[in-house]
């Protein structure tokens, strides 16, 4: 795979409160499992330039499990729907392109499907200004 | 109302794509509509401070009429499921609620019902770094 452009970075945030239907009562929740799948994925793409920031709640909890992706100058990027269990590579997948991209936009046949059918909101990049 | 503490601007996102079902064919969009009835509400309060910014599609279609809050160090907000004949009002008043906060985090009972009902998705203040 080429490497993307040269970027700011990127911070992934994870709903750790996230709770699926099938969670158990005790254990982690399936936000906090796909956390943990994150970051052990990402520990194994060392250039990849993101940080995994756990939130509690992103306020998408009819949506489980959710992520946002924000970086300075580029779209921010909410997504739901996204199983713990399988989901942490293809995620990673998907915020290579974004961290490739000027403005956070990848073309809309290049994002993985679950970004397709998971997108939940979009905001345009902050103003610049002091 | 007593003036909410010092803030920073806020720029408040509305969706001019969004569509109603039942916006006719020919004819300003639903969103746009919002918009154009925000700006004009906005014009009666001076001192409120927030900017309006039109967007293209916050990517909340299934949930019309869409806006988003957000502020420099304070939680971004989405917000859908708005009525653009009736909402203007009711959304700056929780932009002013917003803006009176230090991180944008309005008390749960304290939030207008539009905004407890058709919250979207919220996403951490961006870092502080250069």
């Amino acid at each position: 795979m080429s490497e993307p452009l040269p970027s700011d970075p990127c911070t992934l945030y994870v709903c750790t409160t996230c709770r699926d239907a099938a969670d158990p009562a005790e254990g982690p929740r399936a936000g906090a499992r796909l956390h943990d799948a994150l970051a052990q994925a990402l520990a194994a793409r060392p250039g990849l330039p993101v940080r995994i920031e756990p939130v509690e709640c992103l306020s998408v909890c009819k949506r489980p499990c959710t992520v946002a992706v924000a970086s300075p100058g580029r779209w921010t990027y909410v997504y739901g729907d996204l199983d713990p269990a399988i989901s942490a590579d293809v995620i990673l997948d998907g915020i290579g392109l974004y961290a490739g991209t000027p403005d956070g936009i990848v073309p809309w046949r290049e994002r993985p499907q679950e970004f397709r059918k998971g997108v939940v909101a979009r905001i345009p990049p902050a103003p610049v200004t002091a």
